[in-house]
């Protein structure tokens, strides 16, 4: 454990009420009062103009008509001059290492577009550091001023010991003892052993009564298909909030049976304009709908936005700007029973607030408040948020001690020549799941040929724990390379094993001990071309550079990609989650494919044998 | 402590998981299944055909279409025929004491009419008898099948004993205490020394603030118009919710800061039908908007009924049924932070459920499911309730030792004759508060001469704890008693002393004594007619007897008040707010008449000196 003694950084409203009533007696005057705004009251639904706010401390005193006499000699005075003064955003499913900033850039990143808080699942670097990694994100996110809550993982690793070798497992003694941290562990984070829940498993069922009795809800992640009585049992077992909805009747089945729904629009998966419809068009009632990023790379929080973004894309879908505003406000805080201190801008919660210019559906965000303070202006910080200290074991965490040399990737094959039957995973542009698919590969000399021509690439994953030193091998369809190409990552949900993808066996080679050598990262070998390499030295999964540099890296890292071939939409996203096992339909791990079917896990072969 | 060792007789979630589990794998089958249902879906906002449901123990398994695999040989199975499914009523805020019913009647009477639970503030009896007085109250509650949260009352006394001498004293030791007692410990009753929190009263903050650290929720009690910044400050201070809404501007002033508006439907205060415009004509979001009873004696749960008759009540004011079911349902869960528990039909949650025939609009509830078993059937229980054995503390409570005499109820005037100024509370029908008037009353032979003629009442409190034998007289308005007549009673809020009112020394002194010898109740005594009685035993609040005799009983109370000339709808518990100092504007204590102004409390003389 790294920086035990670190508490929330947000006292308690009953800490703040001998202050507020001081105030309301006359004998404190406002720290901090915004004049003259126009609210957008995520509570009663209404745009109020003429509104003001004081703020004592960390939290807010007054909302109403003008009321200068709380403003007194060392009171900062802002005047909205009829701008709209909003919650501030929160993010109702997050994984912050998607972004590849550690969480202190993370907050430099989103705290300029509006985003006060979040709800984040450290699901990765839990896979890679156990609990000190949370602990890690935990403490380091308490040095923001973001109300950063924390979700503990459920499913560390995502399946078993069977499918797949993690850095850590967490069971309910992990949950329980992370949810004993402080009231910033919110939740059980997504439990996306969805078919051990329905049916029984003991450590599902164990963690999610762990939660639940420590007075913290449970989030969900559950893929099969609605319509028949799982989705029910899910919920009944305590799952009560879940982000995989990618149609409206996803969302409308999950609403139904009492769930909160999320509807994500990551860098690389854009559900919110389908699953809206669930609002807009099916008429359900909003309020437990959530709008969530779920997973967004640094670049597309530069590009596109966050929060922001996400809203002002479903006030575009035909959702009222007030109750879009809800979606990532008010509904997000009810969700997981903090309303009384965030998603409001009401008397008591704590002062996280936005000022908005221009027309509401725009989500113009030129100021944030978070936690009283002013923190951004403009786009930009105006404040500075000290560097976190990192233990040596989380920034020294690819335990692989060999070299890799071109002949760890070959794939021997049953016949000597001639082609054979290979199971492939295709990846699809935008979306989590892969496709599976039988595709008949050339065979040369014992050897599968996987060539730029043949528009496959092998993908190969090698246990970078310092636990079994297993590696696997397999075949990946629709990643578009057109030339001899390579890209190796310890970003590989969600074990973070070493996942090195490409068509050339030299370049796969390089790339990964590029990796290695870094001590997790990304980087991308292509004939003819320098190395280009993202340094992730937190846990191989965040970088410990600012956000620009990180930005740039990533950018470079998918130019490399594109001039590859490889050209979809956040290209690297979508090929991270090709370990990822407990999406559909194929995958793999260090141990070998698995494929999710509506029975379960399973393992499965690379050559289909026909007789 | 009576019976300290029962619990909260409704499992917690995290303990059922393994049998709803058990279910989903087929191992176990429905304890009861409704087949064929019309939904009322309070999450979604929909009506929604041909749904069932499948309950296992107490919690909700299951609810989608059809599923008879899920009916095993033991399974209770009901079809509904398409009758409306909808969850148990919830009532926001309510006295049980005002029905004069115990715990256990008042159970009997309205698990038929639909309500399955309630947040209940035992405020009466912890006035009379303290903490444990509020823990019969739990402890009753707890043997039935209600989801009965208690609440542990802000304001005993509701002022001070400058003020009015009570039973016992609460301050933030004994609401801590109290909400150890169980997770249906729920939260602090109605803040209503509002004054106090806006001004910093160090025994009401640290009520709340005790309340807060326990993570539980702070109702209030503001009667102060709305407009200037002391509402945000009430609500700053961690108030939450509130049913002092007299209009639709008082609930949108309260959404708009965040808190819970909870609207009344008293059996003598009418608030629905102005308050529930701020929905309907303002637009608000109906979210932070719950219906509740607050008091309903005994009488109109029979007449007109409880939360059945509430939410029919704001539908025929033009709110969608689907609304105000959530009004009364799941907005409610939400404000106590038990929507896990009950509120919807959703798995997962507690199985109270009701039925209804005919239109949504109609609430005409013919069956009753709570905690999973069905209790109700055609406007009859269907099980018995044990009664429940109440100390001896507990049922002679009325400790005063002497007989009244005609000459107790004298009023010495400062001038022997002649008429003399002197300051009255005009009671009104179907308002909590009074209005104060002077008007100029007769004197001969240095007393005060209140006659029938004189169209006014005499009004006398004396303390009946046994501790300042303090007694005190002032003049009441608008009674309507046109014959010699007197009303006696220990409901008497909130102190619950002996309260008299009458015109006549002789008959004041005879119903007083009736109601001492009673060890509480109520007694009307006029001329040429015999005493009418009601016994109230249980802390000269509540009846001991069943429901039905309790109602038989109070009618013929309001017969005799009708026969006297008081023809006021709901009279007694008009009268019985005589003594209630926190409520504008002029009251009766045991230390005297007591005011409320803008300025707070003020105790005034009876005679104004118009020098």
């Amino acid at each position: 454990m790294t920086q035990a003694a670190a508490t929330f950084a947000r006292p308690q409203l009953a800490d703040c009420i001998p202050d507020l009533v001081a105030f309301a007696r006359g004998e404190k005057k406002a720290t901090l009062y915004i004049r003259n705004g126009t609210l957008v009251n995520v509570v009663s639904g209404e745009i109020l103009p003429h509104t003001s706010v004081a703020v004592v401390g960390t939290r807010i005193a007054y909302v109403g008509p003008d009321a200068p006499e709380m403003i007194g000699e060392t009171t900062q005075v802002i005047d909205a001059e009829g701008k709209y003064i909003a919650p501030g955003l929160l993010d109702g499913h997050c994984h912050i290492e998607s972004s590849m900033l550690s969480v202190t850039q993370f907050a430099n990143a989103v705290l300029p577009l509006g985003t006060t808080g979040g709800f984040f699942d450290a699901h990765e670097i839990s896979n890679v550091l156990g609990l000190p990694g949370l602990r890690i994100m935990l403490d380091e996110a308490r040095q923001t001023p973001m109300a950063a809550y924390m979700q503990v993982a459920s499913c560390v690793p995502s399946t078993n010991s069977m499918f797949e070798t993690s850095g850590a497992e967490f069971g309910p003694a992990e949950v329980a003892e992370a949810l004993t941290w402080g009231p910033d562990m919110i939740a059980l984070g997504e439990v996306m052993n969805f078919p051990g829940v329905v049916y029984g498993d003991p450590k599902m069922i164990g963690e999610i009564q762990a939660t639940l009795r420590a007075g913290r809800v449970v989030d969900g992640h559950y893929t099969w298909p609605v319509g028949d009585p799982r989705l029910a049992a899910y919920a009944a077992a305590g799952v009560s909030g879940d982000h995989e909805c990618v149609t409206a009747e996803d969302v409308a089945a999950r609403v139904r049976l009492g769930m909160y729904a999320k509807m994500r629009r990551g860098s690389a998966w854009h559900d919110v304009a389908a699953t809206i419809k669930a609002h807009t068009e099916q008429g359900l009632d909003s309020r437990r709908m959530l709008l969530v990023s779920d997973d967004r790379i640094c670049d597309s929080l530069k590009e596109e936005g966050h929060m922001n973004f996400i809203v002002r894309h479903a006030i575009s879908q035909g959702v009222k700007p007030v109750t879009a505003f809800q979606m990532a406000t008010i509904n997000t805080a009810e969700r997981f029973g903090v309303a009384r201190d965030v998603g409001s801008v009401t008397p008591g919660t704590i002062a996280d607030i936005i000022l908005l210019d221009g027309n509401l559906a725009d989500v113009n965000v030129v100021m944030t408040i978070a936690r009283g303070d002013v923190v951004a202006k403009n786009g930009k910080m105006t404040i500075d948020l000290a560097p976190f200290p990192y233990p040596d074991y989380a920034v020294n965490s690819v335990k692989i001690a060999k070299t890799l040399a071109p002949s760890d990737f070959e794939i021997k094959t049953p016949i000597q020549s001639g082609t054979i039957k290979t199971r492939v995973a295709e990846v699809r542009e935008n979306h989590v799941e892969t496709e599976e698919t039988f595709i008949d590969v050339a065979v040369r000399e014992g050897k599968l040929q996987v060539t730029p021509e043949s528009t496959l690439c092998k993908m190969a994953l090698f246990e970078r724990h310092g636990k079994t030193g297993g590696s696997a091998i397999g075949i990946v369809g629709n990643v578009g390379f057109h030339q001899p190409a390579a890209i190796a990552m310890t970003v590989a949900h969600d074990s973070h094993n070493l996942l090195v993808i490409g068509n050339d066996d030299v370049l796969m080679a390089k790339a990964a001990n590029s990796v290695i050598e870094m001590q997790g990262g990304i980087a991308v070998a292509a004939q003819d071309s320098d190395l280009v390499k993202l340094p992730l030295r937190l846990a191989g999964l965040m970088s410990t550079e600012p956000y620009e540099t990180v930005v740039n890296q990533s950018q470079e890292i998918s130019q490399a990609l594109v001039k590859a071939g490889c050209t979809m939409n956040y290209a690297f996203m979508t090929l991270s989650l090709l370990a990822l096992v407990v999406i559909p339909t194929l995958h793999i791990s260090d141990t070998g494919l698995i494929r999710i079917s509506d029975a379960g896990f399973e393992k499965v072969s690379l050559f289909v044998d026909e007789a």
